[in-house]
């Protein structure tokens, strides 16, 4: 069991593992080799300091090399839940595996789009967040898939697998799937309604009938991620170091609130891996 | 009047500084070119992202670039006082300068070293923290200086000038003045005591006469600099978006807590950067 599982591989994620490891504390991350789609995509960075003016790709090479030479590595997988034990985590990962960690860090970041209405009310009566884990529930049924990234089209395709029906609503760019039973959608829906389960899905012109909806976000919210975490205006909730409600489990960055801003998602990740460092020095072994 | 003082020119500073540019506010660094001591003489950074394994001194070679790029200059003075006006804030300096700002950023660090006892209660009976200021009220006296830099060895010399005697207690290496009124001392003295001004300096075996006793230190302790700032054990306190207990008045950096860290300098300047913009935007012009 790792010290700390750290749920993000942004600006935050990588700054606490740096500082956990300087304090000689176990870690794993839980994210993407590609770092982070905010960063990478990055036009030009201002006011980062020590780079002056570079893209968002300069600035990942040169986060990719410090990773590299400090022989830190990440695991390329999307944490789908995260429960308080009694006194460690547990975390599944959309993959399928499981993890344990003494004390939770979450640096998931923000999504830029905004729940939908009736979202989180259908969460486990039709609306998922994992296609690989809930798919099979749609075998010959008519499921919306809301996508917000290209990388994520890869679990439209696995549900197309099972469904009869696939409505793609993406909100990206370069939609590059063409299968018979999926259907691609360019609005964003209004809500998803229903009695008990998940009926329609409402947009200002239409409506469709649907058995399921899948949010694929590249990020989860926080809230859906670990039950029980206490959110203010859509961000976790933390103390000046980085403490949430749930003892062991600590935030940074983009999902504790504004500024969206790589120096201050460093700055939170350092003191969050110096919180605890020091909540793991009161852990008996 | 500029919009924001930044007291400090060291990673909390900067990170301001760059972040007010990007939205368009003005600000005045009081500073130094050299940046931040405790920078530039580190030996070997680990934990700032995007830099793996720098000297201190590529760090500072590198923000320097980045300021140059951006037109960001930094007066290379000390501020040794800031006052709190109706809506304003008075910068009073050691090189004899006044400036006004909306709003004030304390990013000055934390001295390494602590307080003397006694050096509190005597401020303005005998301790004085600027040579320039007040070094000829001592005209062939007797004063105890503690400096706590080679950069502020020049107003040892000042003093010299007027003092019949000076006692440098220098807290630094390779102390390089000799003259005939300065006695060198290589200890920390314990306490300064008087009945109502300052009258010994007292060490482990020996006491001192002296008629004052100026403090030399890189850093001003943010509650000398500015009166009446809520202070929690040798801090400046600060909400979650650095605000003192003064309205207009943030702190960032070293100076509002542990860890220490370049990184957490670096996000809470870029977060108070924020919060001062939204604050201006409040002001009538």
């Amino acid at each position: 069991m790792v010290d700390c599982m750290i749920i993000g591989s942004g600006m935050a994620g990588i700054s606490a593992a740096l500082t956990l490891q300087a304090n000689g504390k176990s870690f794993m991350i839980l994210g993407t080799d590609a770092l982070s789609e905010k960063i990478s995509k990055a036009e030009k960075i201002h006011n980062y300091p020590g780079f002056s003016d570079v893209s968002g790709q300069t600035l990942c090479d040169a986060l990719r090399a410090q990773l590299a030479a400090a022989n830190i590595t990440i695991t390329n997988e999307r944490a789908m839940g995260v429960y308080p034990l009694s006194d460690k985590f547990g975390v599944a990962t959309q993959e399928g595996n499981y993890y344990e960690g003494k004390t939770v860090l979450l640096a998931c970041g923000v999504e830029g789009v905004k729940q939908i209405d009736g979202e989180t009310e259908f969460v486990g009566s039709g609306v998922s967040y994992c296609a690989t884990c809930d798919g099979f529930l749609y075998k010959d049924k008519t499921v919306a898939v809301l996508c917000t990234s290209k990388r994520l089209e890869h679990e439209v395709a696995f549900l197309a697998g099972f469904a009869k029906k696939v409505y793609l609503i993406a909100m990206y760019k370069d939609v590059d799937i063409a299968l018979e039973n999926v259907e691609i959608i360019k609005k964003m829906p209004k809500a998803i309604v229903g009695e008990k389960r998940v009926e329609k899905i409402l947009f200002t012109d239409k409506e469709l009938s649907v058995d399921g909806v899948f949010m694929l976000r590249e990020t989860v919210s926080p809230a859906v991620l670990v039950g029980g975490v206490a959110m203010q205006d859509g961000h976790v909730e933390v103390s000046r170091d980085m403490q949430t409600n749930l003892v062991g489990c600590y935030a940074a960055g983009d999902c504790t609130g504004r500024p969206y801003q790589y120096a201050k998602a460093v700055g939170e990740g350092n003191v969050a891996a110096h919180a605890i460092s020091r909540y793991l020095s009161g852990i008996k072994e």
